[in-house]
């Protein structure tokens, strides 16, 4: 692994030994299976409660199906597994707690919101090209009916939704890292900045969200030295439509064009033409399964070639949000290739 | 690094290159200030606002004391640090997100309850020892009133807190860990697993947090060919009177006798003599200020040669908890040693 350690790539790592992501699943609920990425999922759970008695017990099951798919997948057991990098939206994490502990297998708990699968991704990947472990796991949820109730308005309560309001997806994303020469691979990674554009609206999340995405993208860029063609698409995680547009109008002020390539997790999970989705989805679950129900299978087959997957996180707390604070937000950035050593760049330094 | 791959030795790590902490600070309140480690604190905070308009603002400020002071003792700039992690115990880790987002430092954001400080210190040291950054600091914090008023009741009410209950610390602690040769060095860590023995009161967090640091314990030394007497002192987070009894008690059941050097940060912080402490301190900040402050400048002078610093957090959820579920913990492990390459001991592989 090469350290790079100009100004501008402080926090950037280039893999020496691109690890592989071998094994992944994407898991959701009826919504998602009824969007344009349903027939990417490996299970879909119909029921909100996932036969539990409550949501949060439900997106623990979330957490649980995902490892266990990855793992079945992978054929691999807990046993085989050094430990699990996993995270959730809500208080405590607790979908990863409940969903974690069924498994014997060490865990390192992160919080970075919706950014949850690039931070997780990020760790493993660093770990794995270091030999510390010789298989780490990474998994993420997020659920509607627990996130809403959590963050803005308990579901039954049938409160209005502006139109800068986002979905939160009802999904799990789980993938285990290892070395091998098996696609895709893990090329490079960027460690993001907390960002404050002074965004207080809990209904817009991807304006909040937009700043510290453009900024970790660049970040990223410049430490590689690397131009947005040189990727099939650049991947935020739930920007949505509003977010999505600031996005590429931020980086443009850079003099960097990404509108050809950009896509984002959040306009890809659910038809527009249900209104409920308004700007798009979001929660962890949304990047960390199109991620593992849809890039990683396109990188692995080779249609894909390289993308930058960049989940962006609000790091957003009804406590003091209702105190009058802002709303920060982060983004970690994952280079993910379906080949180990195919671009020819150099370094800034 | 040597990877242990031996069963028991799941995600254990010996250092190859023993990464030093170079620089470290703990800020406090009045209470921390009257206890016994009282003139062990860089900065004492009279004031439990901080000066600011809400406590969990304050709590915002401990952790940026924190880390400007063990930048400031280690002459270090934003500039010099590659990355941060921090986490504490307020939902979606506000207290540290507010702090760290004042410093132009790359963040990733880490949730381990009281666990917190061993995550940390445990993921920057494995960093530094694999050269993924020169130096990177790990930070913590918890303040009184926003824990209890999240937690269990706001302070204002005045409830009456059972003889089980702990109080949670207003403290931080900051870290700077990089290659050098000047002591203390972290020589060997262990990633926890999640442990639920199905305790579910909310006031009684050290024996919810005794079974993971007895887990913990029990793997680290059987994976070092380890004895408790290896160590001057088996360093428990927050266990308090209560956990630390049951903790003592577990590890005899497997003929792991720790009594002789058992100590808990819980049991260091306050006089007992305060009867509101009850069953001890707790918090992130508790195990975080107790190791900057007390433990960290001991193994510095040489005056401990060797710790084993057990962090504990309890994975506490109000929301789940008030559903019926129990509360899950999880405890990681950190060898901290004055001398870098002092103890002659066989691995189990």
């Amino acid at each position: 692994m090469i350290f790079l350690s100009e100004k501008m790539a402080r926090a950037c790592f280039k893999l020496t030994t691109p690890p592989s992501i071998t094994a992944f699943s994407a898991v959701g609920g009826k919504k998602e299976n009824e969007g344009p990425l349903g027939n990417c999922f490996d299970k879909i759970n119909d029921d909100p409660y996932f036969s539990t008695e409550t949501y949060e017990q439900g997106e623990s099951q979330l957490q649980k199906q995902a490892v266990r798919f990855a793992l079945e997948k992978g054929s691999l057991k807990e046993k085989d597994i050094d430990f699990i990098f996993g995270g959730d939206l809500l208080n405590q994490c607790v979908g990863t707690t409940f969903g974690i502990m069924n498994y014997n297998i060490p865990f390192l708990g992160i919080y970075g919101a919706c950014s949850t699968m690039s931070e997780g991704l990020l760790l493993a990947s660093l770990c794995i090209d270091n030999k510390i472990g010789k298989r780490v796991v990474a998994v993420t949820s997020s659920h509607y009916c627990t996130a809403e109730r959590q963050y803005r308005m308990p579901i039954d309560y049938g409160g209005q939704r502006p139109p800068t309001a986002q979905w939160t997806a009802t999904a799990a994303g789980a993938l285990v890292v290892e070395n091998s020469d098996n696609p895709p691979f893990v090329r490079g990674v960027c460690v993001g900045k907390i960002v404050d554009m002074n965004v207080t609206d809990a209904n817009n999340m991807g304006a909040a969200m937009a700043p510290a995405a453009a900024d970790t993208v660049k970040r990223f860029l410049e430490a590689f030295s690397m131009k947005p063609e040189d990727f099939d698409y650049i991947v935020t995680g739930d920007l949505g439509k509003i977010g999505s547009t600031l996005f590429c109008d931020l980086l443009e002020k850079d003099n960097i064009n990404v509108r050809e390539n950009h896509t984002d997790c959040g306009l890809m999970l659910y038809n527009f033409s249900d209104t409920d989705v308004n700007s798009g989805a979001s929660g962890c679950g949304c990047a960390a399964s199109v991620l593992c129900g849809y890039f990683l299978p396109e990188l692995q087959r080779g249609k894909i070639k390289n993308i930058l997957f960049c989940a962006t996180g609000a790091l957003l707390s009804t406590t003091v949000n209702q105190q009058g604070e802002p709303i920060p937000s982060i983004c970690h950035a994952v280079w993910i290739s379906s080949e180990k050593n195919n671009l020819d760049f150099k370094f800034s330094k």
